[in-house]
């Protein structure tokens, strides 16, 4: 396993993170800079932020700063009621593909959509069983797309606490079984996105990184869970001030040969969206070496 | 599968549901009568409401009004930082077994604990691994004591958002693996409960509820997941009004043999219980016929 304690070399920074600085919305250029200045050598930021700052500017500033991205978030949300929906799902993760390739990501990250319409507030239907076949369809549609790009997918299973309006893959198991599905070659354009977050609880989670192997294990995510969690979507903790075992998850996907980077991924509206970027990057870097 | 739409003779009430009435404690005496007057046949309440009104005062209630207890709410918790804190986790569910045995319980559901002083905001360590341990060898002294009384213990596997602070069983094949190992001639005391706010979300849902058959399933749980849910412990819907695919799930079990009760269990502190409780039973009895 690695020693992280004495830099921040295997640090990358997942720019939702720093969204926001004191309450505001921070560029994603502002974002770079403050990075590059800290010796961050990695980042994965969200599309949202690459298009308001302009796909050309993001990528020109990626190469002058020698950023390295660690993903590209995101691909996926694959469900929709009707046909036109499903159109405009494969449209969207094209542009999404084609996006990740200009900024040469590490790969793309999906997460993969509930219920069509529940994450605007009402569901079409019941059916999570149904939503899985369209993700499943979904992502082998894109796979073959992204294989002959040569960007290699990640799907992310994330907390069951979001299978019905973010994604209805919800553990390593599913997600693998997908793979198993879809690349049964086990090429290294499908894999896996382990994120601490929403894989922690998993009774199984060491199996199945075993399972993943060094193949199917694209990223790596970390933040922490708080023991009073306030809110579902926009309160984890930073490194250190939960109750996960980051080390020991570290050393089971190391285990497997995984040479990549920790990417931080914290969303917490009330607390560190609320504090100064640089006091949060700062942040990242020291628990980064102590937590991590 | 049984109709369920012409009456609510298998509905029963978790007395959690009606804990408050716009807002405000009720004891348990007044939920029984309330109960008594809609032709509810079954309930399974809380320790902290029987303890408040005196279990002979609950027990002499129940019998004459002719209730049935689909399972006492609960024993568990079986985790702790140290020896004293084990020693006394099981004194307190032998009293549990000893109460339920007097109330004539259907079963008594175990919530099995999480990180120790999680609960109370403060995690004694990190090691989930070593939680588990706790708790199977936890059930596994109960499990005498329950198999001597003749009263069936049912692991209540919990939603991963609780794995760290109420239970770090979290799916149905964790529980079912700890019947396998602590009761492999299945005897019939020991099984799961199974509650679809728990357990919707899980893609081997079917296939557990399948392996655990007719002798594991020893209770059957309702409630819904709402959507915009805005709190992880008290804001659970009333069956119909999520995206639970409650028949479904109940078509499941039955197709198990399973023949008791369909419990309604909500936490809702910013809806349900803030309406009268007689409003809320007679929701409960309205959707029990048509939701559930």
């Amino acid at each position: 396993m690695r020693d992280f304690s004495q830099d921040h070399r295997w640090l990358s920074i997942n720019t939702a993170t720093v969204r926001r600085s004191r309450g505001q919305e921070v560029p994603l250029p502002q974002i770079l800079d403050a990075c590059a200045q800290r010796g961050i050598r990695a980042i994965s930021p969200w599309r949202d932020q690459v298009q308001a700052a302009g796909l050309a500017q993001v990528s020109r500033m990626v190469r002058s700063h020698g950023l390295s991205l660690s993903g590209y978030c995101r691909g996926g949300m694959f469900t929709a009621a009707d046909e036109a929906g499903l159109k405009a799902a494969d449209e969207d993760n094209l542009r999404a593909l084609e996006e990740a390739c200009e900024l040469r990501a590490a790969c793309l990250v999906l997460v993969v959509g509930g219920l069509p319409g529940a994450l605007s507030g009402r569901a079409a239907h019941k059916d999570i069983g149904l939503a899985r076949e369209q993700i499943r369809d979904g992502i082998g549609r894109l796979l073959e797309r992204a294989r002959a790009a040569g960007m290699p997918l990640a799907i992310e299973p994330l907390h069951p606490m979001y299978a019905a309006d973010r994604a209805s893959v919800n553990t390593m198991e599913q997600a693998l079984d997908l793979c198993d599905a879809l690349d049964p070659q086990c090429t290294g354009a499908l894999g896996v996105a382990v994120d601490v977050y929403h894989t922690w609880w998993d009774p199984k989670l060491q199996q199945q990184i075993e399972r993943a192997g060094r193949e199917r294990v694209l990223a790596f995510h970390v933040c922490d869970w708080l023991i009073r969690t306030r809110d579902l979507l926009n309160d984890r903790g930073m490194m250190g001030d939960g109750v996960i075992d980051i080390p020991r998850i570290r050393g089971w996907v190391e285990a497997q040969g995984f040479e990549g980077y920790s990417e931080v991924e914290i969303f917490s509206a009330e607390d560190w969206w609320q504090r100064d970027m640089g006091e949060v990057l700062d942040a990242c870097i020291a628990r980064h070496r102590s937590a991590v």
